[in-house]
Formats: C-alpha cells, structure tokens, sequence
C-alpha cells in the first residue's frame, strides 16, 4: 500500500485468493488493477515458495528498485541528511527509514559496509518508509560530504566518547547526521568532514545504545529544534 | 560476561576448547574457575546442537533465572520505572532493557501479551542489560500502577494521538513511562491512572515509530530533565 501510495512503479501484484476474504487487501487490489498492475493469483504453495516472512499477508507486490545517486537528491534542496555506515542488521536499517521518514529527513546516504538498501528485511522494518525516502548507497561518506554543494551543511558524528551533548547542540541550519553500527571505523576525509562529535549522555550502565535508538534520539531531537 | 559482573548465579559454563584462542574468553573462562563456576568442555557439535544463534560465540553460560516482584521493586526505592505491554517482537523488547539500563531506569514491568522476559532473542538484543536491570514480568500494569505505594509516581502514557508533545512534559519527580506494542490494547484501570498522554509529534510521514525507538526517545527526553 506504501508503495502504491508512493508512486514508484509496481511490476506485479501476487494475491492468494484466500486472503482476498479481508477487505481491507480487496480494496488494495482494486486500486492496483485500476492502476493497470498486472495482478496474478498465486496458490498458497507458490506464496510459501516465495515468502520470506514466517506469516506472510496472503500478498506480495514487485516493485522496481528505485536507485538514487547524490547528486538528485542534492537537487531537491534537502535540509537534512542521515549518513551511515556499517549497519549490517537489516532491522536496524529499516527502523532508521522509518524513523527517518517519521521526522521527516530528507534523505538516506548509506556507506560502506551496510547490509543491502533493499534487503526485505530492510524493507520490512521500514514499514513502508522505504518507498517513499530517496536511499543513495555504496558512497564513500567521507568524499562525498567534502563535495562544495554540501559545504553549508553542518555535519553531527554520533559518538559515544565524544566530548560535547546532543542536548547542547542548536541543530538549527542543514544539518547531516552520521551515524555507524558496532565496527563502524570512519575514514580520515570523514573524520576531517565532522563539524561537531556529539553524544548521547550515559546515565546508567553499558557500553552502546542500539544504533536505531541512538538514530532515534538525534533525529528527535534535530526535529524539536527545526532541523 | 555481564552475567557474572551483575552477581547473577551462573550455574555453568560450556566453552568450546577451539575458541579459547581468543584471549578475552581466556580471561573470562579463568574468571568464572577462580568464581567457582562449573566449566565444561564442549565439542563444536554438541554445541551446534544448543545455540540459537548462527554465528556463536564458542561459549555459553547457564544463567540461573531471577524473578522480580513488583514488591522487591519498590524496596529498593525507584524513581523511574518503565511499563510495557504487548511487545511480541523480542528484539524490541531487550532493546528496550538496553536503553533502560543506558539511562539509568530502575526496573521494567511487563504486562500481560509481552513475548517471554528472558527469551534467548530479549537476552542477545539486551546486551548485558538483562541481568542488571531488575524485571518484573506477568503484571497487570493497571492494577498495579494503582497500588498505593506508587501513588506518588507520574504516570505517562506515550500515545501517538495524544494531543500533548512529550517535550512539553517537564519529567521531574519519579515518573512511571508506559508503552505499549503496535496491538496493545489497555485497560480501563490503567487509562484512569494516566496521569499525562504523550504524543512524538510527526514530522514528516509515518503511522508510528517502532516502539524501541519511541522508548529511547521518552527515556532520553526523562534523563535530560532529571527523571
């Protein structure tokens, strides 16, 4: 439905005429045969083969990979960017799209050594967050936030051994947060990029927070402030 | 290796002689001799057979279980609790111990329809945090919360259609934070104890947040203002 809702282009709908009892599912797949998407009918053995999920929804959509490179996300004037790097748990990438798409980010830039943009696990997690936020990935962050186009953007490094709060940070302006799973190791040209290393304050016991929840903590608070 | 920081009784620990390379597990394997903790021995297979998780570590450790009542809790004297109810997915769940114990909550309470307190999926995704942070787990949240020795707790509902932000609420005093998963329906009793309904406003596009996200968030926004 996300999808759908979002423009990008649907190959084909899969349906399992039993599911079809559920209304809410006939009236999508009216909206999709209205769109002119070829809607097929699969048995529930066909959709067990294809599945990736324990307790698929009786429905499945193939929609075309939408790829996006920097430079078409730069032009839509963007005003806030989520950069990452080394997030291999397809979960917490997901949740970072929907969060993302929840405080209204422009866009996603994923570096190296993530798990794929569009694994379904990604997509899954995203809860349709994924259809609708431009992703540009396999970049090399630390080169490609040196580009002049993003020279007025601010650029935040969660950190947890950083000296400086989120809390004390404006975040008012463009803004580009970046953020890295548990191996995460930053490149020199990314290091140098940094304006500010900011990090979540620690108040109890451990050494890290999820990366999804940190992601979570920025972006509210980026969002609060008019980022 | 939190487990036995934490002073949780280890009733045994099975390594596999092939890891012990690693000098972190040998430190760790000693520590657990000279804290007289059964070591045994296991082969790759038998090992094999007990993980839940692809790729293990080469050590398993048998935790012996500690349940919390509400009771024991509240002699420790908290000051903030979190509350949650109808959590399926465990990831979310022992993501939720991990920022609880990183902000310093002092216990979680479970109410009824939560996936299991210390599914092996809550204990990995907790990183630790599972045996620091008291649980208290099969709770009728309402009832409870009505309790007269929790009279002087805040209670604050995180509720996407509340017509108050969370960032309006000034969180000083012992609150009590509650969630709820995506089908949690809540009682009567509880909904009268609600002291405050609070919503993360959106900003961009989105039906809701994961709930670990939406936890973190609340949790930052209490430990920034003293909660």
């Amino acid at each position: 439905m996300e999808a759908l809702a979002s423009g990008r282009e649907i190959e084909m709908l899969l349906v399992e005429p039993e599911s079809l009892g559920e209304e809410r599912l006939q009236r999508f797949t009216g909206s999709c045969l209205q769109a002119h998407i070829p809607v097929h009918q699969v048995g529930r053995r066909g959709l067990e083969k294809l599945k990736q999920t324990v307790s698929p929804q009786g429905v499945m959509a193939v929609v075309k990979e939408r790829a996006w490179s920097l430079a078409e996300i730069l032009r839509n004037e963007p005003s806030t960017l989520v950069a990452v790097e080394s997030i291999r748990d397809p979960g917490n990438l997901g949740t970072i799209y929907r969060t993302a798409a929840w405080f209204g980010v422009d866009a996603i830039l994923l570096g190296g050594n993530c798990v794929e943009a569009t694994n379904p696990k990604v997509v899954r997690a995203s809860m349709g967050a994924v259809f609708h936020l431009p992703v540009a990935d396999g970049l090399d962050i630390g080169a490609e936030l040196s580009r002049p186009e993003l020279s007025g953007f601010s650029v935040c490094l969660a950190d947890v051994s950083a000296p400086r709060e989120y809390s004390e940070m404006s975040f008012t302006g463009k803004t580009i947060l970046v953020l890295g799973g548990e191996t995460a190791e930053f490149t020199e040209s990314l290091k140098q990029r940094v304006d500010h290393r900011l990090r979540i304050p620690l108040a109890g016991r451990g050494d890290s927070l999820n990366v999804a929840v940190a992601a979570g903590i920025f972006m509210a608070e980026m969002a609060k402030k008019g980022a």
